[in-house]
């Protein structure tokens, strides 16, 4: 297992044997410990002193299902923290086979404006991993739809996988993600909360690509264990409702979520001033289920993002003419650019999704920075051409464009927008802090600033998942969201994806089959109570690195607005006050 | 002595007798603990919960030398921690005069546009306040050069002093001044830092006119003992090299301090790439006093920017048609403009000095910010043309103006500008802290954001005033940064302009003379102890809002840059560490 630092002041690099103190740790856990041991907190997130860490989880690149994840740290651009993001593609399988634990990028040319490829593959002798530049200044300043194909063209014939980023990157936005490629080889999976695009771009660095030609595989110590680990995840994902083959993810996509959200009045709506968006149906999971079949005369169920997952939950969106417009619109992206700009038309939202990989902006940061800009009348609600025109301004780095492309909270700040949903500048995900609080206290004490991924108490608050809770209610929140903070942080540590947690918390076998991998893997023999110790480590450790960033308790805040204007239909506000919401991390 | 509230949401307001705990407060002291007290630190700085105070100080409205000034508070959209911001104009002299200790807006319209303008009178009969509003949306979109005169043509036959702000409040920015009007009526005198003009325009408030016919003047307790204050005050500021008639600031205005930081290395050139500005003799206040010589025919010694002033240090600058140019350069607007953009004309600098003052900008913040979008590329650096250009598209609106209006740490972050030099978001002022460590120390830790007026150590480090302290040695400056940010917190309480502290500083009587006026005003007995410990006192409230605001020690950092790139000519950098800067408040 290795550890390789790479330098791009003179592309120098080092290659170690992973030390014993980081050899425990993957993942989120991994990256968020090297970014708080190496990167001094008030380091300028731009600058040469941060690092942006990659690493896989500890089962990535097995064969345990839904679990092709890379976690990519650093200090946000966006949030002034630490910040992990973690995405599904091949590129992370590939890295976890070539035994590389965690690839850490340093330092920054001294000349702005270089950019560079980099091919890691492994020497046919050794199994040493091996690295190959390239000039990466033709590929910039272009859509990533049309770079990646001339990537993989670069490469013909050898097994690469791609990371790069885009435009927005190098334009150095608080909202660029590191784009990775789904099982097509398009630049559509996203590390792309918090900006890290841009660390990367700050650093010179354009692509990375894995070759895993002659990968040796995951190191697993008891394969047994593993094995019956992997089979007991998997036969829970088979069974739930939610994740199962032809089930709620695999039919519908995460856009199931939409009609449910809906109903349940937690829908933002026209920049989360309504909880109810009278047009959910057109731009529901139901909704693109159907206009698939319409367009292309069959049904079509969707598909991995990554090797080996069950839950195959990537829709594809397709054009009248049945040519494929865009993979894959989530959830997320879906509401983003749907009700919460009341846009109910699935064709402009699968473009803005599309125009967002392409330029290598988040989708979900686009989209509330976008709410945020039609509220301060920069442009008008439900004007999806608009929204269009905007993106590619964001794309190409015009002045309006570079202001919505600095995120939620700064785009807010330049515009005197209020009303901006955001902590600590983050945007807010497609939940109403105000009707679901669970999630709102996540929002507000996430150490990642407001991520729904962080702590997705929708779980037993909307989808009665684990438990069956009042949305509306505060009654146990607090504990509730400090402990799915805590699971959520080993499962990003794990390598696999979040939405095992739907299968696993309601089917104990499938959460001891979590663990048993692990276990598999590592030779350890962790209990369900080591692995929430080991999830409450991280966020100590990423807790401690924001404090000395600057960002303390007091930024643990749900916006003034939500505290004070009462959200249709239900006529609530978020009412948790500060103490309240202090003891999350007060009690860690 | 009145409080006058106005609550902006129904132009409703209330008056009242001073209540008891605020009596022995005024100016900066009070608006702090006005802020301190009502307003939530996590509330919106443009929200409905945010507050705007105006202060006069204790003197302010008297005979006492030198102390026409304002002091206005809030939470500021720059920094978003607490703000005091102040000027020298006859509306402060008249807001004393009036007996109106504090003039406090709050909420705001729920019509966004909506502008008005309130004058202030006071009855005849019973000598209270009075209030008259009028309709502001005709004065609103243009240069407050043209608005002003409309005013003052609109209450022709009254002696009204204006408040108001320009069209960069009107766009919310973060660098948006409240505007005073000067001894010639012209909008020229600035309580500039901060935002506040955006607080004032977030409440619709355009205008504060002061008509003081019939005002009883300020009530002084022990008229002998102030009458003996100002004595020696006066007598101090008269005999000063710096202070007196002729005097290097009545001679060369503040612009004298060009060539002497630039002697001394400290002067920030090219966005704070160098100490020293090889063309620093051409925009020099020497330059400025033959050029108006030249221009003119005649030498021209400076005047008083208020009512009862001895410096007298605000100079005109005069086009080559003889006709009035602009009035003041100072030496912060002619360094930010200047040495700063590496531009050496004088007619370049008075014209963007001049446009700022119309749009409502702050100059310091303005040029500052320009400096950092010359580093990213946006404009050349050197060319006065393209900052002239931008200064308009700052006051249009237009969208690159918002990010260059939004202040230095928010564009320096939207245009992803690591060597962007700000503390708390507000840019740096005309001292490098590299070059002058004890000037450095105040940056880092005011309570303001990187300010030079709050604990202006440059007296002894550089001027010889008081001390003759070596620049370049952190030697000693923790302390004398802590002992000059609680004198300064109560001269900005007192009313007197900061610039009496040269005299006083050197001439123990002239200091003695400022707490004699005060003593005389309030019937006190403080000793120079007292008005220490109130200074101190001060700073520890506003130290207490900005932590719960957010704003902690983390916060008291000069940027990374500057720690690690050597300034030449003397090739140093920021040493001071963390731990060392902590003990400005730590031991407060």
């Amino acid at each position: 297992m290795w550890f390789l630092r790479i330098n791009m002041k003179d592309r120098t690099h080092q290659l170690t044997e992973v030390p014993e103190k980081y050899k425990k740790l993957a993942g989120r856990s991994l990256t968020s410990n090297l970014i708080a041991d190496e990167v001094p907190p008030l380091a300028h997130p731009l600058g040469p002193n941060n690092k942006l860490v990659f690493s896989p989880g500890f089962v990535t690149g097995t064969s345990a299902p839904s679990s092709s994840r890379i976690s990519v740290g650093g200090k946000s651009p966006l949030t002034g923290g630490i910040k992990e993001s973690n995405a599904g593609t091949p590129w992370a399988w590939k890295l976890g086979r070539m035994r590389i634990k965690a690839l850490i990028v340093e330092g920054q040319p001294e000349d702005k404006g270089e950019f560079w490829g980099l091919v890691i593959g492994l020497d046919k002798e050794t199994g040493q991993p091996t690295l190959e530049w390239f000039d990466a200044t033709e590929f910039t300043g272009q859509d990533a739809y049309d770079v990646y194909p001339m990537v993989f063209k670069k490469f013909e014939g050898r097994r690469v996988s791609v990371c790069g980023i885009g435009m927005a990157s190098e334009h150095a936005y608080g909202n660029a993600g590191v784009i990775f490629e789904d099982m097509s080889q398009n630049p559509s999976r996203f590390a792309g909360r918090g900006g890290l695009g841009s660390v990367m771009g700050s650093k010179g660095l354009k692509f990375i690509l894995l070759d895993d030609a002659g990968a040796p595989g995951v190191e697993i110590a008891d394969k047994e264990l593993f094995d019956e680990g992997r089979k007991k995840l998997a036969a829970a994902l088979n069974e739930h409702a939610i994740t199962k083959p032809k089930g709620g993810l695999n039919t519908y996509g995460t856009a199931v979520l939409v009609n449910i959200l809906n109903e349940a009045g937690g829908l933002p709506t026209r920049n989360f001033s309504r909880g109810r968006f009278e047009n959910a149906a057109k731009i529901a999971g139901e909704a693109i289920f159907d206009g698939v079949k319409e367009r292309l005369g069959e049904e079509r169920y969707n598909h991995a993002c990554s090797p080996g997952c069950i839950i195959r939950c990537s829709n594809t969106w397709y054009r009248k003419d049945k040519s494929e417009h865009v993979s894959c619109v989530e959830y997320e992206s879906d509401w983003a650019f749907g009700a919460n700009l009341e846009i109910d038309d699935l064709d402009t939202i699968s473009e803005l999704v599309k125009l967002c990989n392409g330029y290598g902006l988040d989708t979900i940061e686009t989209g509330v920075t976008l709410g945020v800009a039609m509220e301060a009348g920069v442009l008008p609600f439900g004007d999806g051409e608009a929204a269009i025109e905007m993106v590619h301004k964001m794309g190409k780095g015009e002045p309006i464009g570079r202001i919505l492309g600095s995120g939620t909270g700064t785009a807010g700040k330049i515009l005197g927008v209020v009303r901006t949903p955001a902590v600590k500048g983050q945007g807010m995900p497609a939940y109403e802090p105000r009707a679901v609080k669970g999630i709102g206290i996540t929002y507000a004490t996430s150490t990642m600033g407001a991520d729904h991924t962080a702590g997705y108490t929708i779980a037993p608050e909307i989808l009665a998942v684990m438990d069956d809770l009042d949305p509306l209610s505060k009654e146990g929140k607090i504990a509730l969201s400090r402990a799915f903070q805590a699971t959520t942080a080993f499962i990003d540590t794990s390598g696999h994806c979040l939405f095992i947690a739907f299968a696993i918390l309601d089917i104990a076998s499938g959460y001891q089959g979590m663990i048993d991998e692990v276990n598999g893997v590592l030779g350890t023999k962790w209990t369900a109570d080591d692995i929430l110790e080991l999830g409450t480590e991280v966020l100590r450790v990423e807790r401690k690195f924001n404090e000395a960033a600057g960002i303390g308790k007091q930024a643990d805040r749900i916006p003034e607005f939500m505290h004070t204007e009462p959200l249709p239909p239900h006529n609530v506000v978020f009412e948790i006050d500060e103490e309240t919401l202090d003891k999350v991390y007060g009690e860690l």
